[in-house]
């Protein structure tokens, strides 16, 4: 169990109904004029918007908007935030929607009271400092934003898709309703649960042998989501099954699931999945980025596992209840694949791609995708097995 | 899955040595002037309060005492901080111990800048507004008071031991240490298990059904404690299981374990088994709460399963892997037993009494404690099964 710092300030209302009090606790909380950040889609469509805005009216809070910010959130729309915030003078920012519109408000928390480029928080120039407060009404559950220190921006100028971490910028307050999640088409739900056991997985695989407590937490999470995914796919509106979704979507990326399992300090795990991944996705941006890990955690986690194979029969044990049926080596491959298979099959019956082909990419483009991950990560990279290029490289050949 | 607000400000910083960042970390939140907190006995004997003095020292932070809380910290105690943070005009308490320390330290917080009496917070007259920041130096794993909301004051003249709740009085800092733990006797290290377990059971027996990922959360917990508490007691310097046990403790008590299980709202679980607890060591002060915890909660879980035995079965199968050999329900009653018994047992092994009787205790005082019960919490009380004075009584009896 290595040292850590564990720090989630995060208040969470969780229930039905929770956004009803959306506007009385953030005019509690002394903010008078907000801005409002939300994106394209489902939320405006749903009336969600319109409903929070008249909370917010209601409770004499004046309202500036960001609307429109895109999957894989862009500088671009980071600049307006920053330029709205500053000419209204607001005292915080509300979030409604998923990853990308609370990454696109914690780049505009931290850029607005500073003297500079919001890239610069992207590109190693600056670090966060004191931030404008956060709240979040969360409509996708996935990407972990609303209780995590990360936040991930693209730039489409530079081709770049770039993170930071901070704990200025963790959300103050977060509004869960898994009511608010009965709308989700079956394949982004799927999707986000995909995102939320890779996140438990990144930290469960992060080069650092066993840490009982965070483990038995981590396996909890994905057997939580291996057993409400399919309820929820089955009946949208299965309140349990949306609410531990929900949740566990949130203690996937909150890091209570990478207490003691930081190999060097600071970040807990190589994100080497993640990594790949957003190579594929910032290639094709039709990609949706749980789909993406559905193929390429299993295809990592078959090409490393013999670095610590008694990590993986551990995750089986207490994901699976998988045993092996001896102490042989063959014994102890044996149970490993079959770990990882039940990860896969489990991707597979939610809707999941299991193979690179299925988005339509072509053996042609590993090169490409390698080159990528070094741009981004550096080679070789990793925690679990360092991987240099002919290791990514073998990665992708193999999900074909 | 039941509306939750889950709110866990404290930071933790946790590890071998990170008391050695005590003083630069106090001054670089802008404390200069701190009331230190601590007990009677192992801290100060341990060279540990004369090390944090010399830290703050350096730092350059004035320091004033509250040496000598007692276990079960009284109400004069209290009100002698509270004399010393007002005339010192310090801007935050340092607790260095374990629960004692830390409630008189929280109890301080709020009623420094109060203008009353501190016994209000505890009668009912008042709630605590904006308190002293607390930062916490943790020597005794087991009530989780460096994490939770809760705080616990005794008042000798009125033979009262009450208890308060509140967000603003959790510890904005926590330095958590597990080689401090090495020191601990066996007694207290197996009597702070339990009082662990017992967090997380009264959470998991809330009166409320299965919240997935919060069973799976408690049930972890739960295991990583019966694993990791033998291995303590064998080796007292063994570090992972040092660790473990302290994590637990604050993961036991900080809400994690009852997000959801919430019966009505505000807290959650009916704290019975404590409540039985508390009035036997209010009788008997020699009585550790921890070790009254391991009579107390089996005797209380066999009195009441019948309530929700699925509640159980699911417990038994979590935390021991015991299945019922079938449906009937003699069956249940068989693997529902056998859960008990096993946590009964557990208790046994790591030094913890079975019965009343090794305390001392006779049949005779059943009725006193019953009625110190029901002053406290009143008649009947409990959200698994509600309990009244006859059940009190026959929960006290078989304990015998």
């Amino acid at each position: 169990m290595n040292p850590f710092t564990f720090y989630t300030p995060t208040k969470y209302q969780f229930g039905p109904g929770v956004v009803d009090a959306v506007g009385e606790t953030l005019a509690g909380m002394g903010w008078q004029r907000v801005l409002l950040v939300y994106g394209k889609g489902s939320a405006v469509r749903s009336g969600l918007i319109a409903r929070v805005k008249d909370l917010l009216a209601q409770a004499g809070i004046k309202v500036v908007e960001l609307p429109g910010v895109r999957p894989n959130p862009e500088i671009a729309s980071v600049r307006e935030g920053v330029g709205i915030a500053r000419e209204f003078d607001v005292q915080g920012i509300l979030a409604v929607g998923g990853g990308s519109v609370i990454d696109a408000s914690k780049a505009v928390a931290m850029a607005t009271p500073y003297d500079g480029d919001a890239w610069d928080f992207f590109c190693g120039k600056a670090t966060a400092g004191e931030c404008l407060p956060i709240a979040v009404v969360l409509t996708i559950p996935a990407a972990g934003s609303e209780g995590s220190s990360s936040c991930v921006i693209s730039n489409d100028e530079l081709g770049a898709k770039n993170g930071t971490n901070g704990d200025s910028f963790r959300p103050k307050l977060a509004f869960l309703d898994p009511e608010l999640t009965y709308s989700l088409p079956p394949y982004q739900t799927a999707a986000g649960v995909t995102d939320m056991i890779a996140h438990v997985c990144e930290r469960s695989f992060s080069g650092v042998g066993a840490v009982r407590i965070t483990d038995y937490i981590a396996y909890g999470l994905v057997r939580t989501l291996i057993e409400m995914a399919p309820r929820a796919l089955a009946n949208p509106n299965d309140y349990e099954a949306r609410a531990n979704i929900m949740w566990a979507g949130t203690l996937a990326h909150n890091d209570i699931a990478g207490c003691g399992r930081g190999k060097v300090a600071g970040r807990v795990g190589g994100w080497e999945s993640h990594a790949l991944e957003h190579a594929m996705s910032a290639y094709d941006t039709s990609i949706t980025h749980g789909a993406g890990l559905a193929v390429i955690l299993p295809a990592w986690m078959r090409y490393v596992w013999r670095e610590d194979p008694q990590r993986f029969l551990d995750f089986g044990r207490g994901v699976f209840g998988l045993e092996p049926a001896g102490d042989s080596e063959a014994d102890i491959e044996q149970a490993v694949t079959a770990t990882i298979d039940a990860l896969s099959a489990f991707f597979a019956s939610i809707g999941m791609p299991s193979k690179l082909g299925e988005f339509g990419l072509t053996r042609e483009v590993i090169p490409t995708l390698a080159s990528s991950v070094i741009a981004v990560k550096g080679e070789p990279f990793g925690c679990f097995k360092p991987l240099a290029r002919a290791d990514i490289e073998a990665i992708y050949e193999s999900a074909f």
